[in-house]
């Protein structure tokens, strides 16, 4: 599909982030060839990004294209499986790609080498729109060991790793939203938000030991809506369990309503965390194994039989956040 | 990613796409798994297409869809791989979604039960963009059995399937660049260029015969400038060997400059055919082998050994054609 000058591109720019990838023939092929091990699966996911919707309007191209890849890989942690390659097609505003062209190309190799994935091949156009950058990310795992949304059990502890809520406030700094009165705070919000750190160290770690796992996008309590309906269960979140990072908690202790603020938190997106679902007899161990990658894990709640009339149970200080704060109406 | 409305969109839309998939959880999950039979190898292609570029604005959803997918699957028919799945990464208009939801939903699923793939998961996100529909599509091979570009060798036979240019003129239709005198010509030409016909059986029959392949999305001439150039070759064809359809002929017989005229048709871009490099000793067997697919195929050059000054030779009744008409200025 690609037309001249955007296959001289495709081969100048993007041709190196193939290299070493096997069967991908350094992208002069339209598509490439795989292989996976005796026992393997593949797991696949795919996410979009789109400039003005899901990143700034002027973003910084290498971060862009950073966070393009990076939420794939978040996803792919969520199912336990691990990286390694993934296509790319980009569709560019008219005027704007010899701008963006070698941010992006910088940008994807800088994580090509974190997280040892490579480009498999792809496509990119020219187009009166906005920057979006689609991206399809492959992982191996062995056959039977994916972690899942949907199985979940009555009773599990929901636990998430790192904190939350530094990258909603992020978007907002992003949005000019609010000024805040700590340059270093609003770095890390900002950071956390321009550049998500996919948990997948944590996501290998708990294959075979949680139940059921989703990676945190769309908020803390929208992911646990979603975990919870597609196992058939309810759930309660302790909004004061929910971990902040310290400045997190310095905004929290600024906001005159502070119920409505951690509520706030706890369903702003871009956290790219996992909720997991666990047993209890299995959280001490899990605990131990996920600190040892230096990732905290907290409990914030637990699955619950469901409950026809009141499946969601959140609270602060022992306070029932009414149904009508939490971002969704439905369950 | 999903936003809420987003998420139910997938749910009630497209979920039924995944009936069936193997690991795809019915798009429960953000990520499929998948499996592949011992020996086998996975195909991994990616393509985009944006409504006002490669499809006309206001154009049927429904055949949008499958143009979509069908460009892909063309992409693995090239490989030599057997189509199963494929991921989607959908950019909507943000008034746009509800005209257009329905009949690409019904798209997909009457090309799935065409080719015998399924859905492996995806993201839609609404912005204001033109439409976009990116997809990733996965086939099947026996290790070591790809075809490629870059194995032609020289002496090999230049070959094509089908007939080439109606698609093009379909594109001048919907610009509105020409009026035809025929209608049922007419007809022909839009269908060809809104709905191509992956050479999918071709693609299967040539592993093994074929040195090399590539699908035409860009123009005879310059895939053909593609093969070569990745192949470390040069090439010859006579235009009057271009298998044209009756239609096409009838338009090329009242051109006033017939060699400006067929020049243009095979730079012409949406054919969707196979372009193959074939050893001579083996033209019978694979003319034998496609035509009892019914596919016609049709020798219309060869590759020969690259000469610096002068890699590409194409002449029409024995006139050259200049290097300035042919859509490419450097090889």
């Amino acid at each position: 599909m690609a037309g001249p000058g955007e296959f001289e591109f495709i081969r100048s720019k993007l041709a190196p982030l193939s290299a070493g990838a096997f069967g991908a023939a350094d992208l002069t092929d339209d598509g490439a060839v795989l292989d996976l091990g005796p026992g393997e699966r593949l797991a696949v996911t795919a996410d979009t990004l789109v400039e003005g919707r899901h990143f700034p309007i002027g973003e910084d191209a290498g971060l862009a294209a950073r966070k393009a890849l990076r939420v794939n890989l978040s996803d792919l942690a969520a199912m336990g499986a691990k990286p390694f390659g993934y296509t790319l097609g980009v569709i560019w505003p008219r005027d704007g790609v010899q701008e963006r062209a070698d941010g992006f190309v910088a940008g994807l190799a800088q994580d090509q080498a974190v997280f040892g994935v490579r480009l498999f091949g792809g496509d990119t156009v020219v187009a009166d729109a906005p920057w979006s950058i689609a991206v399809t990310a492959f992982g191996r795992l062995p056959a039977g060991s994916s972690l899942r949304r949907n199985r979940a059990r009555a009773g599990d502890a929901l636990i998430v790793t790192g904190t939350i809520g530094d990258a909603g406030l992020g978007l907002q700094l992003a949005l000019g939203e609010y000024s805040p009165s700590n340059t270093a705070d609003a770095d890390q919000f900002r950071r956390r938000f321009q550049l998500p750190e996919p948990r997948i160290g944590s996501g290998l770690a708990v294959r075979g030991v949680a139940h059921a796992a989703i990676d945190i996008s769309d908020g803390l309590l929208s992911e646990a809506r979603h975990l919870a309906v597609e196992s058939g269960l309810g759930f309660e979140i302790d909004l004061e369990q929910i971990p902040l990072s310290a400045p997190a908690r310095r905004w929290l202790d600024l906001q005159p309503d502070r119920a409505s603020a951690i509520t706030q938190l706890a369903s702003s997106g871009d956290d790219y965390e996992l909720l997991l679902a666990v047993p209890s007899r299995k959280l001490a161990g899990l605990s131990h194994l996920l600190r040892q990658q230096e990732v905290p894990v907290t409990q914030v709640g637990q699955l619950t039989a469901r409950d026809g009339d009141d499946p969601v149970i959140v609270t602060w200080k022992g306070r029932r956040i009414e149904a009508e704060h939490l971002g969704f109406t439905q369950f």
